[in-house]
């Protein structure tokens, strides 16, 4: 498999984290994150939205979206359920992810970190009411439970550890949150687990 | 089942669009989508993040997000595809959805039909920018394409359909999508199909 890759990229970790979980070899292509001027060269017959990660198989198939490869891969593992409603559980994290989590602390964290722009403060300020919305709906979920579908680690932990143990680059401030440290604690501990940095 | 719904949602539509086509039947209960005061003892014990739609099954189980409330129930139907690559290719749609759609076209139609709040050019002409590259990628998609995953329609092509037929509302002009306009006819000819206000 060949995966269109950037190393900085908290949705290019979930596939890393997952792929080296599931003991899985694969090629990387290294994709600039700031640049984006040939993207539709190098993506435009894999992935519609011009994104990484994209992963293509080894018959040639391309896959995109993060959670949709993550969720491809984890089928028939212990990563991902069996039964139908704690699979539909685990989607709804997914889905959670990317649309109340990532559009907050990911591109607050790509502002500071990454691409190192100027975001005024009002840019900035919504990015952490957005972001510090959805940990306090993490932080309530995972006081009850150890992952966030039921006793188990699944994608759902990979999808939503990528960006939150990174939040503090965004300037986030996890000390509120403690059942979401003890959670990413939890994440870090498990087997094969690999830095976003590997 | 209880569907915590709103009429002008295209997110909740979607769960109502799959209902009717399923032939299943649900008790609807309408939730305001401009005053949210009442989110956290409405829906705090069932959705972490306190949105429509949220589908309560009959023993009691909450769902949440529109796209694993349809995943959840389109299983073993002819609306979600048995083959492991197909399924993954009608989640990176709903992904895109979630991720490349949603948060412009949906925005910015509730901005302009829904809310009627004035937002600045700016503002509304960044909603247009995203919203138009979406509009793009499906272009470019269907222009080979009869429905989003192969030549089945799926819940992806539910889950695309929920905004992308009413961008109008969001001032988004589809002239120059012919495919998509093509596709969007083809959806709304589906047995069974019923609109937004139904």
């Amino acid at each position: 498999m060949l995966l269109y890759d950037s190393q900085v990229s908290g949705n290019c970790y979930k596939v890393r984290l997952l792929l080296a979980q599931l003991g899985r070899q694969y090629e990387r292509h290294e994709v600039d994150v700031i640049d984006r001027s040939n993207r539709g060269e190098l993506l435009g017959a894999l992935n519609p939205a011009l994104r990484v990660p994209t992963l293509v198989l080894d018959d040639g198939r391309a896959l995109a979206e993060s959670n949709a490869i993550i969720w491809y891969l984890a089928d028939g593992t212990d990563y991902l359920p069996d039964d139908g409603f704690a699979r539909a559980k685990v989607l709804q994290w997914l889905c959670f992810e990317q649309y109340s989590h990532e559009p907050y602390i990911a591109v607050a964290r790509f502002w500071l970190a990454i691409a190192r722009t100027q975001p005024t403060k009002s840019e900035l300020d919504a990015k952490h009411a957005g972001g510090y919305a959805a940990l306090a709906a993490m932080e309530r979920h995972l006081s009850s439970s150890r992952f966030l579908v039921g006793e188990q680690y699944t994608i759902a932990d990979i999808a939503l550890y990528a960006y939150t143990h990174v939040a503090h680059e965004a300037g986030f401030d996890l000390a509120k949150h403690p059942a979401v440290a003890q959670w990413l604690a939890r994440v870090a501990s498990q087997p094969r687990h690999i830095p976003i940095t590997a």
